[in-house]
């Protein structure tokens, strides 16, 4: 994916629901992506945040829209998101029969495509698949809920995909989620991941963009 | 329920989801509850906002919440509603086997227990139940999206219910949802309905706060 070298992902799990409009403004030009994060009591035993919510603020933000939808049958859903003017949609691998079809139809309604893998699924399977994903989401938690520990060993699965991805020239952004912070970072770039979500890191740093500028400024350090 | 004479409860879904404290604020001292529209992709085909959602718009809000939640497996999340602060839970009918055991569980974790029953779900098997419960919600439309028409003939479930309940004693409220507005709202009091949820009718005004007064106004004239 061209782009930013390092994307800074806030998620808005982390932030506060009453006045997204106002937490989106707080990291506008700090953030390269706003993290959304989707979830329906099913997949993840969890339920934030759906379409409606995605509408309306869409309408108040120019940040980029990084909607991870942590659901089940996304074939069903995700295009949805892309048409609401998302600019990367992220489906679990686990909950997608067909990720590559569902892959292109996101890129059809508008939007990249990005595939999802949990805490506990292996990365291997879906190598060859990366081909035609702009994004690859490694869960560095278990989904579904925000304020988790890192957890360094699932690395191994960002330096794995990092190879292939490199060895078949493809334009892929790794992302990491969960537990991503000033002292998780550096060695999340190091394993090759160019795109972070952080959740607590930012919204709950008295200043959020500063957050974010001081994360970036730990993932270019780590990778030069 | 002891409580106002008429309940009026503005559908959060209708409204501006990335400024829901400004919205919550917008009917404080017109509005009743404030009616909280969860959905999980499963019971209904849509989904909205969840348990964070409503922690972080019940810290700016003195409005009592009225939850309801079109989502399966009531019994495992209903209760968590009641303990974040909920003063009204209302879950259907059709995802729940034993709707008075949960109606005693939500009363232990301190809300009101509501009782809903979808558009084309008869009322009579829950006539019963009712003394189990607080609140009776009659859809007066399909489950799951806001803006569709109220369906009158579905004031005979209201008649219904609210004749079973006078015969009974019962302090029930008896709440309506969908499609209520300036021109349905009479006939919904004439029913025996107390309680009206409204979005569009609300949200979609001018001014939130006048329009929440109308339709109190209109319900109260209609049962004089």
């Amino acid at each position: 994916m061209t782009g930013p070298d390092i994307v800074i992902a806030p998620s808005i799990l982390a932030a506060d629901f009453a006045n997204l409009a106002a937490e989106a403004r707080a990291v506008e030009g700090a953030a390269d992506w706003l993290h959304v994060d989707v979830m329906d009591n099913h997949f993840v035993p969890n339920l934030t945040i759906g379409p409606a919510v995605v509408a309306s603020l869409r309408a108040t933000t120019a940040i980029p829209f990084d909607c991870h939808l942590m659901i089940e049958d996304p074939k069903r859903w995700a295009p949805g998101y892309a048409e609401l003017g998302a600019y990367n949609v992220t489906f679990h691998a686990e909950a997608c029969a067909d990720p590559v079809a569902l892959a292109r139809d996101l890129r059809a309604a508008g939007s990249k495509a990005g595939l999802a893998i949990d805490r506990d699924t292996p990365v291997e399977p879906y190598l060859e698949l990366l081909p035609h994903f702009d994004t690859l989401l490694i869960m560095t938690i278990k989904a579904g809920f925000g304020g988790q520990r890192f957890l360094p060993e699932l690395l191994d699965k960002v330096r794995l995909a990092r190879r292939h991805a490199d060895a078949g020239h493809l334009e892929l952004r790794i992302e990491v989620d969960g537990g991503i912070a000033d002292d998780t970072i550096a060695a999340a770039a190091e394993a090759g991941a160019d795109a972070f979500v952080a959740g607590t890191a930012v919204y709950g740093a008295s200043d959020p963009a500063e957050a974010c500028r001081k994360l970036r400024a730990l993932a270019r350090a780590a990778t030069r």
